[in-house]
């Protein structure tokens, strides 16, 4: 399979070594890096060494941050007694986006997935008790997935949370904005009838 | 939109200027270049940097090469006389990866697109009649696209070179293989029908 050069090859299998990229696109992104003037290529290179080397995590609530303590726990004006739990940065990210919510997170860094493995001990909760205390939490938001994984964490979460007597909530699981209940799934449905809320006139 | 930390954010914005790649797609890649070992990285980078210095397009041919003429055209085994004429670069791995060409190539690198205002002046194709005078080429194979800008390309090239002599052949174009009659496109069946070749038993 020789049949570009060596250094070539030996990009176009890095390339495959990222997430959804194959052969195909790998050829297709490596063509890109060579076609492209060299101040891109310059551009692109320094952006993924600054990222990994300034990204880490807040050391308050495990969101990504390029300072000790990420831009939303430093923010003052946030509503500081609401505290949002979520599996991951991306979920901060998609929940920010969404302008819903004020309040402050904690990134737990991934699911319990028992199947897998994957215990209490590999997901961040040290400290959450301490921190609900000290920062006079009011109520506890829990944003994992609705998937087996994010379900099992909520379950936990909630067992573990509740004797600190705060408020603890889960996230409306149902029917989708914009679509059919034609088409939902009957895990969906069931769900969606669970988390039904009152409505007045 | 600044919800992850702005290195980050460079990062992923770099990583969506690359082909195919989406807002989407390059959060994952950036996801993934943060939680990987730097090592890992440091590769990455390098097999960048190293295919942009060092990979060039060969002087004879113009395929991809490491070195100023490419692997193929040192290769004194090859069927020298017989010279198969490609749009890019990934034609001719392409072809090399099906071993049924034991010739020389020529790449275009493009192709006749007179509406993008791609024209002749646009492709490789300096020196190409000197080349076929002077390696005494016996058989030219047009191998373009089978689709307009192809076309376009094979029908200018067979004008092109038609004073020289030389044989020129078009690969077969229609119904490739594994695929139903029932659901080839009429476009395809007519050039399958004026490609027939005889058979003998």
């Amino acid at each position: 399979m020789a049949n570009f050069p060596t250094t070539l090859e030996n990009l176009i299998n890095e390339l495959t070594k990222m997430p959804g990229i194959g052969r195909r696109s790998a050829q297709r992104i490596a063509f890109y890096i060579l076609n492209v003037p060299r101040t891109e290529i310059q551009k692109l290179v320094s952006s993924i060494v600054k990222a990994k080397e300034s990204i880490c995590f807040c050391k308050v609530c495990n969101n990504l941050s390029d300072k000790e303590t990420c831009s939303i726990c430093q923010d003052q004006t946030r509503q500081r007694n609401s505290l949002c739990i979520v599996e991951g940065p991306s979920d901060v990210a998609v929940i920010e986006n969404s302008s819903t919510f004020k309040g402050m997170y904690h990134v737990l860094l991934g699911s319990l997935a028992p199947l897998e493995g994957k215990g209490p001990e590999d997901l961040k909760i040290n400290g959450l008790l301490q921190r609900i205390k000290n920062e006079q939490i009011k109520e506890i938001i829990i944003a994992t997935d609705a998937d087996t994984e994010g379900e099992t964490t909520a379950l936990y979460l909630t067992k573990l949370l509740q004797p600190t007597g705060v408020k603890i909530t889960r996230i409306g699981l149902g029917i989708p904005m914009g679509s059919n209940i034609e088409y939902a799934d009957s895990h969906t449905l069931s769900r969606a009838f669970e988390h039904r809320k009152e409505v007045k006139s």
